[in-house]
């Protein structure tokens, strides 16, 4: 299984702002967009895991913005699993435009149930956590 | 009971578009603010409403844009009820700045339950259908 | 030239709300995603346009929901142009899924200069005016 | 002058997602909803430095989030100035839940002008640099 996500992605009109540049709040909608093609190229659908009660809130979000993004712009989103563990999980994201970084981002995550209470995966959803661990990057393993 | 809520309303930055002005798809989540602050002077919250099980998705929206709004605008949003059956209801919207109608929108909803089937809300939550009848404009009634 | 553009959309997560269905001010963005490509299907790029001086704002939207879309539904929006004059444009938007439509609305644009002054595009854009006028669908001429 | 500004933000319906929380993606804007209303306490509207030719893009934006915000919150965001230099300046936010800390977050900024390069703030607009400085907490003095 490759372990970099690649995801498409457009700017919008409605994303952008005065400035004339893609709003910079878009970009953790884009990762989000990224991590859910992501599992679904392992199979799982992210609305399945949240039916069977699994949901993934996020616990932090950075993000380093070194270019602007313009409308109409095609964007490739490079996701990869960075750490994981039965408790959590962040994701990394480098946003490319014509092969050159314009921005890069992480997002941690906490593996709760429907209830928000913290909820080991390893233990609760061993298939989900064997297909999550091969996206682990080499060098995060 | 006034039959005319008044909300204010800031432009954001983020609600801004490359045409330096606020998107269009904005005035639909300054309306959502305007009739949730509408049955909120009411007495009822929204949030504790879909609690009840009552929802009211949107089946119409319609909006007029005659003016442009800019970023830091101070907007009041002039919301009222413009129809009212145990089925359905509709909310009227004006926008102003500075006492100038700049657009102007009705929402269209309808009552149902957590299963999103028809519900009659005269008849299972008669005394929300009251408090919104107390919000019917002279000439709708 | 085709009259129809279809464009597919996949509902994102930050575009679902509480109700758990994609919240009625995203179909806005959606329509104004299906109309750049449309344009853009016939060698226009919209921010070329807007280079050029020409500015599309909506005086009018209209949208009617059937069935909720829900999150990472596929959706085909399919657009076309359904009245045009020297001054004003008017885009027809059906949202489907699986073949079903589940919404439909039209936006209503003037033509304005960089000024937001009314502008006479037949004059002024010829080439853009006949462009556009080739997506005229038959009942509309 | 005081060094922190509280803010005021109401969660609004469509900015839940369907977990049934606010969205990550909107703390970036009620920061920037927050940091803009910092500045016009010290009599600077935000746009008037824009239409002056200074623009304040993201270059870092860092959000930690420890309790889901939901629908009809009453949230205060407490703004900060926690890095000046005459090239960019650093803000840092805490979203406060009836003065419980919920989130917080840091936004990092580069001042440049219209043509995005690089600007010194100190020597192009002393008097801007001078409000601004007025707003450095003690501790990062």
């Amino acid at each position: 299984m490759n372990t970099v996500t690649k995801t498409h992605i457009q700017v919008r009109y409605a994303e952008t702002d005065q400035m004339g540049i893609a709003h910079h709040s878009c970009y953790a909608v884009w990762f989000e967009q990224a991590r859910t093609e992501m599992i679904r190229e392992a199979g799982i659908r992210y609305r399945d895991l949240e039916k069977m009660g699994l949901l993934l809130p996020l616990t932090g979000l950075d993000c380093r913005y070194k270019i602007p993004a313009l409308y109409e712009d095609d964007l490739i989103i490079e996701t990869s699993v960075v750490k994981l563990t039965a408790a959590r999980i962040s994701f990394g994201y480098r946003v490319l435009r014509d092969g050159t970084e314009i921005a890069a981002g992480q997002t941690d995550h906490a593996f709760v149930g429907a209830d928000f209470k913290p909820l080991n995966i390893k233990k609760h959803f061993p298939q989900v956590f064997k297909t999550l661990c091969g996206f682990l990057t080499e060098d995060s393993q």
